[in-house]
């Protein structure tokens, strides 16, 4: 076990905007400089967590479900995720390299829904305490482009997913507003070819470590 | 619809103390005065409440669920009930008879599991606002009398009903602690025979409606 604490980073955004690429990217980028990473995501990222989330996002037909359960089974789903996977890791040392956290929460049941933003902010306490990322990265690109990119990928659309467009709009509007507020939020132009959305990304994660 | 609201009464106490066998008797003895009730149940009620219920209380192997997710688990099936069951059926005038409620989170989560007890009052507050049973009952006998009695019905043990003694004593204390606070609570000696049970129920229940 390392004697230093491992570093938090979450990859924030739209649909199809290029999180998942890049936590790839990034988690190779850090093991060839010698960082021991782990990758996750939310909601999910252990076995109870990953059945949470296939309650919350599986369409139901004839029933649906209240904006307060589906707040709560995000952060049922995260209070698992940390306990027993990010806080033991970042403990050992390790890097944890996550895929969406609490700002979709913000941008997506606060913003997007509506959702009092106090009571995410109790949730947050509740289930976080004072753990937060060290750096969160927001990838922004316009709706149309991030859906242009999954347009190809045929995957089925959950119950989130197949939202209205005026609720992209202001998950988008949450985002930025969280850019805004909190110094940990680098916002990283993601309609940008990969290469240079990759370089700012290495910028931003350089002063985390003493990475070449 | 009716213009009255309907009444809201919870069953509650430990494991085999009688709750769903006098929530039938309860139902039948309302419906034969005329009074239009429901019965339902918690963790669960409906159909997106009863999958989170199986989440809570299927046994995992490998991983441990924390008990802050359980507890968020617990309200996000409660936010659904409400939201989709029991807040219009009481607007409707319907009288709602509900197998365990949130005294069943203080006792389990609260006094059990020993989870902080501002935690619960925090969500319980964000999921019933100022939703309140009118009555609770809470059918009270010695763990072996509960125990003797659904001995033999051969269902499996879940999550919870796993835990050792000193955690179910843990519970009925904090059943104990409930009934001292909180005026709505009729406590009921369960360990007696069931038409002594029954007659109790009746007395609690009568000054609810104009009910013979
Ligand atoms: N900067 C980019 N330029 C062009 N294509 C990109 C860029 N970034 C990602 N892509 C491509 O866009 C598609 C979606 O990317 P990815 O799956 O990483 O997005 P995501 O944000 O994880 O999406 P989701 O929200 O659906 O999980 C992939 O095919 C990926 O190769
Ligand atoms: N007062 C009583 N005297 C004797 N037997 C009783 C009495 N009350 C209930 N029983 C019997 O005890 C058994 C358990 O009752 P019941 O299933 O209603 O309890 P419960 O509180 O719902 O249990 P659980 O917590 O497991 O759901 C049943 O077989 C029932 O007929
Ligand atoms: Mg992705
Ligand atoms: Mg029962």
């Amino acid at each position: 076990m390392s004697a230093e604490r491992g570093r938090f980073i979450t990859f924030e955004g739209g649909e199809g905007v290029g999180k998942t690429t890049n936590i790839q990217f990034l988690a190779d980028w850090l093991r060839q400089r010698g960082v021991d990473v782990m990758t996750t995501r939310e909601p999910g990222g252990t076995e109870i967590a990953e059945l949470i989330r296939d309650r919350l996002l599986k369409a139901h037909h004839g029933e649906r479900m209240s904006d307060m359960a589906e707040l709560l089974l995000m952060f049922a789903a995260r209070a698992q995720h940390l306990d027993a996977l990010i806080r033991p890791a970042l403990a050992a040392g390790q890097w944890v390299l996550c895929d969406r956290f609490t700002d979709s929460t913000w941008a997506y049941q606060g913003y997007g829904r509506g959702l009092p933003l106090s009571d995410i902010a109790q949730l947050k306490s509740l289930v976080q305490d004072d753990l937060e990322p060290d750096l969160t990265l927001w990838l922004r690109a316009p709706l149309a482009v991030g859906r242009a990119r999954v347009a190809g990928r045929g995957e089925l659309t959950d119950r989130i997913e197949a939202e209205q467009d005026a609720f992209f709009q202001r998950v988008e509007q949450g985002f930025a507003q969280l850019a805004d507020e909190h110094a940990r939020i680098t916002t990283i132009d993601a309609a940008l070819p990969l290469p240079q959305v990759q370089a700012a990304i290495v910028a931003a994660v350089a002063p985390l470590g003493e990475l070449a």
